[in-house]
């Protein structure tokens, strides 16, 4: 439909979420595109929740990645940032309209009008293929929005296509998802900061919880998890990790560096702990007692989910009794995520990763339901992934 | 046992909540005391709890009431700030230590070492009868801590009569608890001022929730969420009133004021707000759906929970995808509550009050269960309180 592909990656083609070798197309280099070759990426917990279509909304086939990092092999013409040869990542969004009330105050990664870097339709529709898009969405009841840089598609969009809004896009802002991968950085433990390290790394720097001397707890030790005890550390705070498992302690205490380990099975250590946290990140993607958490934490304290449990109880006066809050966020801005990038350049602060051959990408997924990895998988996509062609 | 008594009220004593008359005795006027005969008093959703004793933690016989405004009789040695015949009131709370971090941090109100204007014993102990209480504590086996200005008392305290704790409470800080309540308020109208009107008035403050132009959304018509109304118009903002009963739009728009009321059990109507308030205050003090109300709100919108729910429930993605949060506050300060009188006074901010007889107390209990009430019960002290001594 659209020439011959120009892409190979791997691709689930259903919910049962197994990844298969791919071809596909994506458009030419635009004026504001960068083009790369990617070397590795990171395996996020999203991906299970997307392969798998829990949500019920994901979009097949899926060629699923957003802990992207690569080579710039290609630039467009408007493009003066970055230059063929560089190493840029790109993480979980590729547009904002930088607009808005939400883009411009700082919080594009929820702009209505962002891209998400997979399992979403691009502004042009869908992979190139957008007055098909337009087709298909009206078919099925859909209403559709095009969207392109050129104004003089609004006739055709909107009375011959029949979509329902047209918005122009001309504005110069996409090539600013592509963020620049510091020198003393690898490429392969950039890769899991674009989600993982920048979930945590947000709202702790939004919400002042990266104060020296202070007390962050974590809860959870995943991808995220860990990530925020070493921010905590590299921030000069104490770090106390909650786990309901006393095999964590260990782990926590000798090899990732936090101070102290509460195992949040035994009230004795429940009871010790209260009122001795300032705020809390909480990165465990489902249901478990707040109850048991809110009441650890000093007056005022934030506890952040940045899991997407389905639903969270609570009792009010927890909140009440020491004006506390439970709070959420979602990756964060681009200028957050290179100011990040910057920081761990030079602070050393890093994933601990496991490579894996993109052919053994399949178990690796099993092995994240399993909640065996330690703490992130990272694709070798640069020595691994073979094009048959 | 400690003379005559001194005092008359009505006093429940036990949990049927029954008022009756009651004599009792307090403590002669110390150097930091400040005595007043009392004129009003506001009936809180408070009174409800305690009286009926809800949490398990009453304390009978019970002289309820925490919106207490009155004139001075007479002060301590070292008042200054008061004298005799000034216009004062009393809210939640007589006394915090001022010393701990939480006091130091202007969150006075939920110092560990405050005392509650009622259902709780003051410092030296239990209205006056220290020893018996400190006895009576541990033969009920309770930790007792003692506290007394002189540090003379602590050996005695702690060797003689058993406590387990001393806290030396020599501070000239009492007579902060009492505020001044302005010329031009009417002594009626102040009293509910004392809880209710602060509850919502601290954390909008204290949260940005005060500014011109932006909207405050406001759940619960009662006597919270009234005053919730009458602020956010006084801070010159939109005020969105959302309620589950089409019957409060008339009074919420036409007799409070506000801008736009949202029927909350009407989806086109929850879809039509969607993204429009930038906070709530949550007045309500049940268990209701918040996942209706968070998408109501802006990005990084705070849902102020000032009710005392038991428990509630949550989608967390409605917080992470829009970085709001849900958290919750009690009164406030004592430099907070005056700023709120004097606000009160300057801009002519008053309760819509109901005036009741003392001895209607308890029927006006009864529609306060029905929330037969528009907005707060006064009860006025002054004229029909007789003591039949």
């Amino acid at each position: 439909m659209a020439g011959e592909p120009n892409c190979f990656g791997w691709a689930a083609h259903d919910a049962n979420g197994v990844l298969v070798p791919f071809k596909f197309t994506r458009r030419p280099t635009g004026p504001d595109d960068v083009n790369l070759r990617i070397t590795h990426c990171g395996m996020c917990h999203a991906e299970l929740v997307w392969l798998f279509n829990k949500l019920g909304d994901s979009k097949y086939p899926m060629v699923p990645g957003h802990e992207v990092v690569g080579v710039v092999t290609e630039v467009g013409s408007n493009v003066t940032r970055f230059k063929e040869g560089d190493r840029v990542g790109v993480g979980t969004f590729v547009y904002s309209c930088r607009e808005c009330e939400i883009c411009k105050d700082g919080m594009q990664q929820i702009c209505d009008q962002k891209v998400m870097t997979y399992n979403a339709y691009d502004r042009d529709g869908l992979g190139g293929l957008g007055h098909m898009a337009v087709k298909f969405g009206k078919a099925f009841g859909m209403k559709v929005t095009v969207m392109s840089t050129s104004e003089s598609k609004r006739e055709e969009a909107l009375s011959v296509l029949g979509a329902d809004t047209f918005v122009n896009t001309s504005d110069p802002a996409q090539l600013e998802s592509c963020l620049a991968i510091p020198e003393n950085l690898s490429m392969a433990e950039a890769a899991p900061l674009l989600c993982a390290g920048i979930t945590v790394y947000s709202p702790m720097t939004r919400l002042g919880m990266n104060k020296a001397g202070q007390t962050l707890g974590v809860i959870g030790l995943g991808g995220l998890g860990h990530m925020a005890v070493k921010f905590g550390k590299a921030f000069g705070m104490k770090v106390t990790v909650m786990s309901t498992s006393e095999s964590k302690r260990e782990e926590a205490l000798s090899v990732l560096g936090a101070d102290t380990f509460v195992n949040t099975s035994d009230p004795a250590q429940l009871e010790a702990a209260r009122n001795s946290i300032h705020n809390i990140m909480d990165t465990v993607p489902y249901e478990h007692a707040l109850d048991l958490y809110l009441p650890l934490m000093k007056p005022r304290g934030h506890l952040v989910i940045v899991g997407f449990p389905h639903e969270h109880k609570f009792a009010p006066h927890h909140l009440i009794l020491g004006f506390k809050s439970i709070t959420g966020s979602v990756t964060g801005s681009i200028a957050e995520i290179q100011e990040m990038l910057d920081f761990c350049a030079k602070k050393n602060v890093t994933p601990m990763i496991e490579m894996v051959d993109i052919k053994d990408c399949n178990e690796a997924l099993t092995r994240m339901l399993n909640k065996d990895v330690r703490y992130r998988f990272v694709i070798d996509i640069e020595k691994t992934l073979v094009n048959p062609t």
